[in-house]
């Protein structure tokens, strides 16, 4: 899926100066380069299917976003780094020209990554350059957009380059140290959340994408969110009762998934000698009963919910229990790339790992709130035009930078879609 | 799509004499045989598409659910008509055993169209013995859902007919005589509707599909709805105004569909000396402007929404909005099979043609309902089965038979379905 | 396959005299008629692959073959029964206008049988009337085309009946009545054919499609033949000699067949209660081990061949071998649809069962002879299209009429298709 | 297309002394780095098509033949170098055990390029010593099979790559200076030969694959060759008559690849400014008049030549007339990688150019010549087992190394293939 960045509504917020902002940038920037670091020529240029991109375009993707938005308009003396990179990088159909087709970027063994990371420094110049300068807030505003921009592909350079080393009978490991100590099991129980008439959606001063807003107001009822997510031990569970076998607990396109591509557990998941392992971004390791299971989709996670007797949350539930949980967790920085049990414990009460570790699925599909406006321009051409046949996630993932998460943050994917970090927190209606 | 019939969640209605129900019986099982009445063997054995059924096959299916749901559990001394049909005509796919590939219902030509009459008459007279002996509340409730079934088959019939019709070059018509006269042209207005804290659902004695209930609370603001759906002229205007050449009108599926697809204007829609015509049942005829428009998937229905400057709306502020809308409208009983001008004038502030015509796409994916449970057993196995990637219809069409359709009815398809008679009709938010 | 007609290359024989000619015609039509009397109007209106065409096209364009070719052109008062056939029948692309899918020809429940049968009989009266007139000898020639291309169809009718029969859960029979009697081993033996500088292809007064010739010389070293045909009963024992499971037995694209296409044994074979039955026109019936194994593709047959310690004859090797073998056998006008033991002995080094109960795959593909010349004009503006990729078979099957076969007739399919009567005769160097 | 290494029939050539095969070994070997050695290791990673393979493949899997066919069973002391490889660079489906999918072998970024080369430093010093050794006749043989295995890739890391490069936007150059000097055009003219019963094939003491023998008896009448390929000119008139457009010139199988394909001229033309360009391993380049044309099809080759008012030769045509044709020309080592004109007239009555250029389709398909034997053991297990579907080209390419070719050589593709650098010569009957 490409990430359309989506223009912020609200005003540029006040506190980025431009000097924060400039050490936001070179920071945005290093991280990306950072995670291509133990990567050769060729690990960055191969595409494993069309949905997932090669590490160098998600490199030379982010570049090109700056260099067509913020240098183009901004910087009279800018020189393109090389014109054709207009085209090969621009992933949007239509305001800014032609474009090259996603299921071919694995085609391109030119530019060399080499020349990709020259274009990375020419741009990153520049735009210090710019950064240096007084700039309007809509400069500004477009510059935070291109930073989260970035932030959403560092997450997909991850995901991505899984999908493409899981395809090696290798099982080749991105990183081999595996930082992970014992894990103990944790005992989930139900929190109560009231219902009532209620607000969601993102309002304020920080930056939002505009899908997340207008803030308005819901209707719930009552009803109980599971303190913690779906364990690994419980996913197992499900497999030897034979959830993978029972068409009854199946949504009609969920049991046509299960039949016509051979599920059969999670994705990366295989058995050796008898016991389940996975695929990790440090090669293959015992599937760990006590950590959140992740790599189902919505249809799995759905079918799993009405095996354990309860339901995905919607969005406006996950949204509104996630008020006092916890905002740190094991995201991006932590190095992990896969999810943990909890370091901490959480108060009875208070929800836990709603956010990092694992997306979690949510009932809801990937609507327009009410009142929602398309922004204006070629950036904001496209806010909704992925809103049909997808479903929410929220909260972040291990793969996620901590900086660029938020409770009204709003991800989507279709619903046979396994390759990211997604998981499943159970809700039930209030009896 | 196959309809998986719903159990009533209410207890049957008491009104429902058995002697009512013998007669509603009679009545619905001989409009089905009166459509496939101007029909050769030929005519209701072909399948045109996966998705569409041959006549044969609606007229055995829907007898084969009373000989396996009612007579088979009811009627001891009952001997099937032929064992085989019981796999050959089972559109569910599991909780009644094996069934035949939906892909090749167009492949039997045995049993022959009169071999389905005479099961329909073996079956009908064994039902008939039973509607005259004293029956268990949950007997009736399942012929009366029976006979719902039916009713959903009746439409299927008609568009899946048409369906196959359209593809012989020779352009034949269902039916010769055309009922139509002079249409004027409407006015189409905003009808201003309040919102707040609102119910909606299905909620008492009557029948109605489980997926209809629990009634329950939403919170909606204020919005407008148009008085009338968007006609066949204004989609000549869109078309004419490079719609399906501009793709920031669309959602990303819908513009991967208008180019994969090579869509240029609704189903059936071609251009003859210059002229749009229409495939009919009644063969090919100019497009008339003053009609509402049908044939038009959600995703074109979405992008005429934004290209119009508003908004579908949601099956919440339908169902709202439909309060004062009046019931009777063009449903299959008019004979006509396509949407028609309004004959009577309907009262300023009060929306024209909610029933009838034309199915009415919502911006509502089809999900259950805060407090859904699944029905039990066989016949309510699959509630909810369908409840991923599907989008929510309202209104019934000309298709439908008028004692089929409620306020609280959901219909749903995929968002490129085009096959059905679905129109549009726009909302807005209040300003 | 639609297989061309095929000019003569020879001048008309005299002996074709119209009044015979006309006796020829009425024959060989009223045998498609005769063919497709069990049939319901289902039965001949449904395709169930786009390879096989449905019987009442066939009907259909036999018809418009006579209607175009001879009628048009040399009856001036003649009136086309209904100018829309022009497409709907045609199967040529270019000479004769346009023409209408083949994988849709399934799809036209119009024109019903009836209309088609009386489409029969009008074209029959004409040309009737035009057989009474003094013909051109050009004209004579191209009407013992139309008899010989409706003998192709002839036997289209029963191997694409017997496709769409077997798709049905019920495998109903075409006929009922059995006529086999008790089937007795025979012993294959290998006859020695001399082999030198050998003269092939037809040469002479008799029709012949234009593929036969022209005759030339051929080099030919010494060979084997077998004396029979390969038995049901040797393909038995190579499927449980693992014969379908051993890749070093098969051609790269046999092997990829059987693995993408899931081949176990034959077309048509499933084993009930643990033995071996394959599909027949007239119903399900045992495996009899003592008849000519019939719907082998070119790749099984090769692979039988080298399990068998031999090869496939090349069509050369085939031709010369055929001179003393008897020309009568088991054709269409047997009735049994399905290969049969010998009735009367062969003497010894006489080959049996040359002609008639299954086509023989030769190990020649299917191009032109040396000299081939493409015959003029629309009829047989297509003789050499087909001349790439397809295999040449010989012999003729219990599905060919008897007076359409001949020594140096060349049928062709692709190396995979199992729908025809093929069956396979093995040879050998000689040592 | 996998080629398999043939196992030679004949005897190994005396005078392949132990020392000059050593040197010959050196020498192949160095030729493929030599041909990598432009290319980063992007370049040698990305597979563009299932049908063509990575650089980085070829030069891996040249060496696994090494490893496992003499080093494994010859050298007792040797140590595989990552026994992982034995799987993922076979490319046989049955003789030594599991093999990587062909149509994912552009999804291994490891091993690393570099590691490839140290794979290759490995084997080679390993092969080195056992060069060194006295060594047994089918040793030595099976050695000089090797390296003409290793030849055929050679082929295929140039056709491979230029089909990589050809999908990227940027049209990047394998190497960019030109080697070409002004093109003068030179006239074509028929050369009789004559026929009788003549022999072809290869019988005697150097190598061969074993699909060339045994020599045998053909039967050919007289004919005419042309004295030079087709060529770009005649091309570009074929293209500017309709050729493209005309069914009537095209096997069915071609007028279908033309419409399915969107064929309009070789592969790699592009029109740019009105005129028609190529592209070369040089980049993109125009189309120069009066060299050979290439990348087309049999379908294409077959078409033009009835365009032309001739036909492809017999592959027996081929050879008999390449008796006194020169056997130099434009292979590899010119590094021209394109056809070029012919450097130096060939006398009257003498074929020019039909070693080297470009390989040349004819009309024959591939099939076992009388009295093929495959040969025994793994190397030979597949000799036949592409004998079917595809169709012989004769003569070698600018991209075959010289000492790789014969009069005798059999190279096969599928009809539709045009990645090759394949081209046409056209024939006659004689008059």
């Amino acid at each position: 899926m490409d990430r359309s960045p989506r223009i912020a509504t609200a005003a540029p917020q006040p506190s980025a100066s431009p000097s924060a902002l400039a050490r936001r940038f070179e920071e945005v920037r290093l991280t990306s380069r950072a995670l291509a670091s133990p990567l050769s020529p060729e690990d960055c240029a191969i595409q494993s299917m069309p949905d997932a991109s090669p590490t160098k375009w998600h490199l030379a993707h982010t570049t090109w976003f700056f260099e067509t938005f913020l240098l183009a308009p901004n910087q009279p003396s800018y020189k393109a780094f090389d014109p054709a990179f207009k085209v090969l990088f621009n992933s949007y159909y239509n305001g800014v020209g032609d474009k090259h087709p996603r299921s071919e970027r694995g085609l391109l063994s030119r530019p060399a990554l080499s020349e990709v990371l020259a274009y990375r420094d020419h741009v990153d110049a520049a735009m210090q350059a710019l950064l240096a300068e007084p700039l309007a807030p809509e400069v500004l505003a477009l510059i935070t957009l291109g930073l989260h921009h970035e932030q959403q592909h560092q997450e997909l350079i991850l995901t991505d380059l899984k999908h493409m080393l899981s395809r090696n009978p290798l099982r080749p490991a991105y990183q081999k140290q595996w930082p992970l100590t014992a894990v103990e099991p944790r005992k989930r129980s139900w929190i109560r959340i009231a219902g009532g008439v209620k607000e969601i959606g993102f309002e304020g001063d920080g930056f939002s994408f505009d899908n997340e807003g207008p803030r308005h107001r819901v209707f719930i009822e009552d009803f109980d969110i599971a303190s913690n997510p779906v364990t690994h031990g419980d996913f197992i569970d499900f497999i030897e009762d034979g959830g993978y076998q029972r068409p009854e607990l199946w949504l009609s396109m969920g049991w046509d998934a299960v039949n016509t591509r051979g599920w059969e557990a999670p994705m990366y998941w295989e058995k050796r000698d008898g016991q389940w392992h996975t695929f990790t971004l440090r090669g293959l390791a015992p599937v760990e009963r006590n950590t959140p299971v992740c790599h189902v989709s919505f249809l799995e996670a759905e079918a799993f919910a009405r095996w354990a007797g309860a339901r995905l949350p919607t969005e406006a539930e996950w949204e509104i229990a996630s008020a006092t949980a916890p905002r740190d967790g094991n995201f991006l920085e932590s190095g992990a790339y896969h999810p943990l049990a909890l370091r901490d414990a959480t108060p009875a009460g208070v929800p836990a790992q709603m956010f990092g570790d694992v997306w979690e699925w949510t009932r809801s599909d990937y609507g327009p709130y009410p009142g929602f406006e398309p922004a204006a321009g070629a950036v904001g051409e496209y806010n909704g035009k992925f809103m049909c046949g997808q479903y929410v996630l929220r909260g972040g993932s291990c793969a996620t930078p901590s900086s660029h998460i938020r409770d009204t943050y709003r991800n989507f994917f279709p619903p046979d879609a396994r390759w990211q970090f997604s998981g499943v927190r159970l809700a039930r209606d209030a009896r």
